[in-house]
């Protein structure tokens, strides 16, 4: 039994809170209608039947949405608080989020130094860190997001080159073009249709695009129709979809390598932290609506 | 100079009589209104002032549409008439059609013994390969064409487990479901739009997706919906696009591997000849509509 301290809000969750598809049943279980819904948790183990865990012990993994959880071990990750973060990070940074942007930059966009490098939802959880990874290896990174304060970070904060808000571009194909006059060589796609749209007709030749998110579309009845897909051919592009699930066996290499990048403050990570279980449903559906500036993260008590 | 008996009609010359875009300027170089159209031709030198050629020598590579050509020995391919193939292969399955095939169901798409595979234009000029290369290798075949005798020749001749006719099926999910119960491992792309759509929602997880062509897309001035490109992430889908041309270094080899095969009748190749330069256009712009049943070729010249 844990008490729950950070509950994590993600857009995948949107989408578990539709009826599964057979497509979607790839992903995680679908959430029960009048069941709490479950996501990653940062909690303290209360009590505990499993050697392996004393009362006391924070830890990290999938816990439901209450104060107080009943939990399987298996799958939940013991934080060292040695390491001495927030606890909060660990829904983010230093959990999963930060293991997805991790693998998807690294692994999935095989990156070069000098390369261009363009993330959508540039300043959420995930596109974050991929914008910081892509500027560490030393290449030119452009960011979209939602809003005037989000372009900001992108610019002042993330370190990214170039930043547009996309809902204030008339045009994403100029918006592209005006950062990207030579061309995309990596796309970390996080939201999908007309963006999408837009990038494959700037990619080079032999481009990648790590396929995170298409949050844009989830929920649309229609979705966006798409005029470049041939571009795929013309320029042999790579569109890859990855889930960070089958990344967890670098999770270890992953924290060697990204807690010194945060004690040495050359990462940075920017959370919004809503307070109270009852504000949850808010916060989800307002990250589901981009409200958050920042990884959406839900407090349910204090430390 | 060359003497021209064969000429090979290719979907993607379609492309390269609309003005080029940035994207398809990745490609070949658009045809000029007023001059000749080029493409993969089997000629006889004529006469030569490069020592590597001599007068009788038959070979294949870029020539005009024309009866005799005057060409750049950069890039042409002398044939060891030794091999004693019909010469029109060379522009199938000897040739870049072959080559194609070979990089692009061996190298992009991963392929496993016992796996599912679907190939879309299946009796054309690569897909009638892939459907024998996958096969060759143990996996479960299926092919969609546009014909009652193109579905025969997939089954009775090329050794494809299934087929169906896109034409005469109401739904193309369902056809999918009905060959794929369990899901399709590998996807060889020739068409795109509706069938890409349907075949996005019946891949298997970590499922590989071969972009060849999306003949079905290119003269659209609307191209089809895709509902299901968020399927790309639920599955874990590796979507590439590929050109023969970055797998010229593999071409000897190849033909180590698929001359053996032909002269011991493992291997067949169908083809479509029409005889008569004056017939050409006709042959191509019926290719582009699907008219052709195997790999169109148009005779110049009697041998």
């Amino acid at each position: 039994m844990v008490k729950n301290f950070y509950l994590s809000c993600d857009p995948y969750m949107g989408i578990l809170m539709r009826a599964p598809t057979p497509s979607t049943l790839a992903l995680l279980d679908a959430f029960i209608p009048g069941k709490p819904i479950a996501g990653i948790g940062v909690s303290q183990v209360i009590d505990s039947d499993d050697p392996s865990f004393t009362k006391g012990d924070m830890i990290w993994g999938i816990v439901n949405w209450e104060e107080y959880s009943t939990i399987n071990p298996a799958g939940i990750f013991k934080i060292d608080v040695n390491v001495n973060v927030p606890l909060s990070y660990y829904t983010g940074i230093l959990g999963m989020i930060g293991l997805t942007a991790y693998a998807g930059f690294y692994e999935i966009c095989s990156p070069k130094e000098g390369e261009t490098v363009f993330v959508s939802a540039a300043s959420g959880a995930v596109g974050q860190l991929v914008g910081q990874f892509a500027k560490l290896m030393g290449c030119y990174v452009v960011g979209s997001a939602g809003s005037k304060q989000k372009v900001d970070l992108l610019l002042n904060k993330f370190g990214y080159d170039e930043a547009f808000n996309y809902k204030e571009e008339p045009d994403l194909d100029s918006a592209l073009k005006r950062c990207f006059p030579k061309g995309i060589d990596i796309y970390f796609e996080n939201v999908g249709g007309k963006m999408l749209d837009a990038v494959l007709l700037n990619m080079k030749p032999y481009g990648r695009i790590a396929v995170c998110g298409m949050i844009s579309q989830y929920h649309l009845e229609t979705r966006d129709r798409l005029q470049n897909l041939p571009d795929i051919i013309f320029k042999k592009i790579r569109m890859q979809g990855f889930a960070v699930y089958d990344f967890i066996d670098r999770f270890p290499k992953f924290l060697e390598f990204v807690i010194p990048y945060i004690k040495e403050e050359k990462l940075t990570y920017v959370e919004d932290i809503v307070e109270g279980l009852e504000n949850g449903p808010a916060a989800l559906v307002g990250l589901l609506h981009g409200q958050n500036v920042g990884k959406q993260v839900l407090k349910v008590a204090s430390e």
